[in-house]
């Protein structure tokens, strides 16, 4: 790993909620709904084996600075200070994980526990499975601290601690019921259930450590928090905490939720509780799911990419109720706005391997919420006729729910970002209920929404000619929401190559796989009539899309456009059919041969070039027009060139996935967690995103990556915890 | 007014929240709870009269240069936008006062209502005066903007917004009963009920304001919000608006608490509603207010002291409900802590005139959950015994109830700050009770509580000396809760003039009070022993005192102390028993004229003098030996020698009064509010504090201090909005 110092996100399911670590300094924390990281101090410290009062802390923390903490407080209160300094950086080591995180250095070893498992049907399963929705759900991070003091010839303290940043409450002690903790404001905390570990508040993290008056350990003041363990001289002890979250309430606008979590807890203290004594049943479902995720034999660059898009993921999920109905939202990262639907499509391919049911209630949100149907406009003739139901951008932002059939997002009169995506939207409905039908296998599902998936497949017949004779299966109308401006694609920020919606073959692309998977489900409900007429749309486009690339194979990125961008995502919608039980229509000697040689054809030989798709480092570009990327769709599209496609990327492969690893380990710009928008290798834009998370179809491979003798994903230099017994 | 740009609080009693508003630039805004000014952009602005399009505001807002926001977004975005400039400085005005604050500059003008009211029993008469407390309570500022287009010849457009502050949530729009609002967050926002006003949110707060598209009205992306009004040409239009606030379920620990509004409102929709409807009863009951203070003619620079702190402390105060009964709590300005009780002193001069039941509230408070029993230790001969009753500095911090018994900021083991006020703590519950037993004439509560009192009495004598015949009125113990250190006082961060409560004669003043104050109450109640030997301790510390006093006249600080620093607050314990019924005590002939007068001469001949405590420019230190002062302690004084003392301060006392001012309006140093730590003019620590309502005990003098001609509280140029008729 070329820099182990970068911020991950280690966070619960559903609670919007994240301790955030790795990057140097107090630029992680706790991260509870801020889509940033706190910039809080995360102090771990251990009393040095040699030096008495001397602690050494792993290097997230901005520690006071001896001579100038001297200046605030009195100085009778520094009397007993003792000294913090960070671990030199060379000698930590850091071994990392989908589910786990360890930090080592010296005699100490720090592990956080983040499980990522299968979440029970909380619309359907909850009365049989309450107490496995309640395991999954429990918004809390556990940590554990081992300190080998075998060879140690005193006790040596351990500092666990924080420093405050809740703006309004500040650091408050917790101890009850055998719990030891220190909250930050009401609704953050950290605790143990360690025996003997008490709480200390100060103006220093060591303030009160040494301070000869035990009464002072209820002082209150100051912004720093700790929990204080003790390591005899001799031994080898582990304790274990726990990071909770709690926001209490209701905590969205326009529709009222409330966390699902808090019908089991009604405080971050009962949070703590519970998260502690289920502490092994979450090491356990930890240590299963990295080692399942090792058993698919990704290459270790595939592996950490796996698990730092799917870690980003989590943090952005909010298990919501409203009106004891389940409500699932994905966040979309520092943009925050909610279940974006040009998200919700990507996100679907992970969703569908774990959780299912949450497609099909975002699904129904849309479908209950904010469908509308709109007029076209088609720019090229000036021809305006009925439009169709469609669905809007997002639900909302920040937790405040938009107006229903209204996004936070799109204007109108607009031709570049923050237009509509009527079309885009449309389409990423229709392929997650492709999804969903066929992992789910709902077939009840798709029968009750029979009408709405007809009035879907009308709409895009509608988008794309209303004269039936007329089409060619490729949308190119613009909503008459746009009010005369155009529609635009989830690739808002690009150019005109992908921005514009009206005419794109990566729409094109995601037309033909709707009209595919509209099919299948329209045959398993018994409805042939529709069937036909998808088919028919997936014919239309599949044949135009094949007419459009020029004599030397290339497909232009706007039927009807000059210019000569190339563009990967004219693939893009190839996924969609793959995992919605309809791999007849991606042979490449079937029905869409011709079709699927033509976007191979482009790819190999358009795409995949240095002069138009492929940066320097071997990182791959969305359009050769642009020097930003969208590494989520990236993903998708190599998986697509080589699962579906069958390009031989060889080399090219492992170098692309070397460098989109590369770009997230930046040692100045990794401090945003994963992030969807890098321009030239700087991991800019689009910060703690959700998206990356498509990169788990890499999983369903069946050629397994891993290259003889590959690195593990652990650092070097790794200094193990030698001679443990047990945990 | 020396400089009209200073922040001041508009609050609502108990609701821990403020519009605070005055210092340029974006330096004000809603703060909930946040002990300091949120830096938020407050945006008043009206269309010029003679250039469409071009908006001119109060200097509030950080407002976005035009330039430079077109780089953040959609450049056709910002086609429609107009241009925003702040009003000329010069060409502003203000008109400040207890309960209304008016700014005016060109055709606008813009005024902040903030009745200051009684606020009825809630511990007794809430069944018969809900709808008074509700009134009182309701957590809202209301707001009026009038703009006198009478010359104009075009519609204009009236913008008042706010930039986002909520850290998660961030801007929404409300629409709803006739309501139209930018909410910040779930908990705040602003309001109106205005016809044809409407909600925008964006980039710029004018960005959706030329908009062709009214859908675009929906958009919810960006950090600025506001509401749109017009005035056509030919009129006089005057807007009202709500700046409302509502936080609920538990906000604190250790003891929770709700919002005793929350009774009354479940939303900040609902405060909004409330506000709104009753908005002329609010502004009648500010006019009223603001004529009574007129009424008692006070100097401008009283006048302005009275209103700054008055609005300073309604800022800090938090009426909470417990378990459905009502607790009173006093947050410390930006120290946060609550009802700390060295200041529950000060407050009670003030709360006694308006709401006499909240000092019993806080009693209780203290009695019932945080009286400690202690034992002693006297320094100066080694005497260890035991001690008695006391109190703790605090309730907790940040709204973090501390351990029964304990206080966020006490530690043992100090000299200095931090350390424990036990001696201090005992003095002022006992001053509070007699306080509330005169005012609310409350003979049955003081019956119920004198077994406490007399263990008051008794842990006063104490702290005196064990043994009977050698004591001498005064204090020299230190609580065994030091553990060895020595207990402080609430000059904690002055010197050892003031900082040592063994011993130290401005202790001595309040220990004589609170024999004065004792003896009264017990004689009252029927309890002829106690009183005795009330009595018997005053007249000890009396003769102590005085006694004390060297040749010259001069009152040393400590009584066993050496050096010569000369202190203020010797006289200040004097205002204690003058308001709890004792004035016979404070006859300068009378049994305690001896001592009285010897205060009276330390006062003229030794403190106010230049070379003692008196600032270059009048204003009146606490202590000879150090540069800091606390305005708020100096204001009791100031009555103390004014009223009692009957010193004749002639232009002593009115340049006093006016550097009290100019420190509070400094240029640079008045962002903070009313502040409690001044060192040479400058306000620096101690910021938003509540203390400086002490000033109330002015009024209650009986000589006026208004000078002939002297000028009034509003500013020059003063730009009227001539001729409106009505409001």
């Amino acid at each position: 790993m070329s820099n182990i110092f970068f911020n991950t996100q280690h966070a619960p399911i559903g609670a919007h909620a994240s301790l955030t670590l790795g990057f140097p300094g107090a630029r992680g924390g706790m991260d509870l709904e801020l889509c940033r990281a706190p910039n809080q101090s995360v102090l771990v410290a251990v009393e040095s084996r040699t030096q008495p009062n001397l602690f050494e802390a792993l290097p997230f923390s901005d520690l006071p600075d001896p001579a100038e903490r001297r200046k605030f407080v009195n100085e009778e209160l520094m009397t007993h200070v003792g000294e913090t300094r960070p671990f030199d950086r060379a000698a930590v080591s850091r071994d990392f994980h989908l589910t786990t995180d360890t930090w080592r250095a010296g005699d100490l070893r720090y592990t956080l526990y983040t499980p990522v498992r299968d979440l029970p049907d909380l619309d359907r399963d909850l009365p049989t499975r309450d107490a496995d929705a309640r395991r999954a759900l429990v918004p809390a991070v556990r940590g554990e601290i081992t300190v080998d003091n075998r060879r140690g010839e005193f006790t040596r303290r351990v500092v666990v601690g924080l420093s405050r940043i809740d703006p309004v409450r500040g650091l408050r002690h917790v101890r009850q019921d055998g719990l030891v903790g220190i909250g930050d404001g009401l609704d953050l905390g950290l605790f143990t259930d360690a025996e003997g570990a008490w709480s200390c508040i100060g103006f220093d993290p060591l303030s009160v450590l040494n301070d000869p008056h035990p009464s002072n350990r209820h002082a209150m003041l100051g912004n720093w928090g700790s929990l204080v363990f003790e390591v005899p001289a001799g031994a080898l002890r582990t304790f274990r905490v726990a990071y909770c979250f709690h926001r209490p309430g209701v905590v969205t606008s326009g529709l009222a939720a409330r966390y699902f979590y808090t019908r089991w807890f009604d405080s971050v203290e009962s949070v703590a509780a519970f998260a502690l004594s289920e502490f092994d049943e979450a090491v356990d479902a930890c240590r299963a799911a990295d080692a399942a995720l090792d058993a698919r034999g990704l290459s270790p660059e595939q592996h950490f990419t796996v698990a730092h898009t799917t870690r980003s993921y989590l943090y952005s999920t909010q298990m919501l109720a409203h009106d004891g109905r389940a409500l699932w939202v994905v966040n979309e990262g520092e943009f925050n706005m909610m279940n974006t639907l040009d998200l919700a499509a990507d996100h679907a391919l992970y969703e569908v391997q774990h959780h299912p049911w949450t497609v099909r209630n975002v699904l129904e949100q849309y479908a209950e919420r904010f469908a509308y149907v709109d007029r076209l406009h088609f720019a090229a003739t000036g021809l305006v006729c009925d439009g169709g139901v469609t669905f809007p951008h997002d639900m909302g932002i920040n937790g405040h729910f938009a107006l229903p059939g209204r996004s936070a997002y799109e204007m109108a009169g607009l031709t570049g970002c923050f237009s509509y995506m009527a079309t885009e939207e449309l389409l990423n409905w229709i392929l997650c209920a492709g999804l969903y039908v066929q992992h789910a296998n709902d077939l009840a599902w798709a029968t009750s929404y029979a009408t709405l998936l007809e009035q879907c497949l009308q709409s895009l017949e509608q988008r794309d000619h209303p004269d039936d004779t007329q089409r060619i299966g490729v949308p190119r109308a613009d909503s008459s929401r746009c009010e005369g401006g155009r529609e635009i694609t989830t690739y808002d920020c690009l150019d005109p190559s992908l921005g514009q919606a009206s005419g794109n073959t990566y729409i094109a692309g995601k037309a033909w796989a709707a009209g595919v998977i509209l099919r299948h489900v329209f045959e398993r409900i018994g409805l042939p009539g529709p069937a036909r007429r998808a088919h028919l749309q997936a014919r239309r486009a599949a044949a135009t899309v094949r007419a459009s690339a020029r004599s030397d194979g290339r497909i232009p990125a706007l039927l009807d456009g000059g210019g000569d961008a190339v563009i990967l995502p004219v693939i893009e919608g190839l996924a969609y059919p793959w995992f919605a039980g309809c791999r007849d229509a991606l042979d490449l000697d079937g029905e869409y041969g011709p079709y699927l040689r033509t976007l191979k054809r482009h790819l190999e030989e358009h795409v995949l070039r240095e002069d138009t798709c492929l940066y320097p480092d071997g990182g791959w570009r969305i359009t050769s027009s642009n020097s930003n990327t969208f590494p989520a769709k990236v993903y998708v599209c190599q998986f697509v060139a080589r699962e579906i496609l069958r390009s031989p990327l060889g080399a090219v492969g492992d170098r692309a996935d070397a460098a989109h690893m590369a770009w997230q380990l930046h040692p100045e710009h990794s401090a945003g967690c994963w992030t969807e928008q890098v321009d030239n290798g700087i991991a800019h834009t689009a910060k703690y995103y959700p998206r990356g998370v498509s990169s788990n179809i890499w999983l369903t491979e069946k050629a397994p990556r891993r290259r003889p003798g590959s690195p593990a994903l652990s650092s070097a230099p790794s200094v193990e915890v030698s001679g443990e017994g047990g945990r």
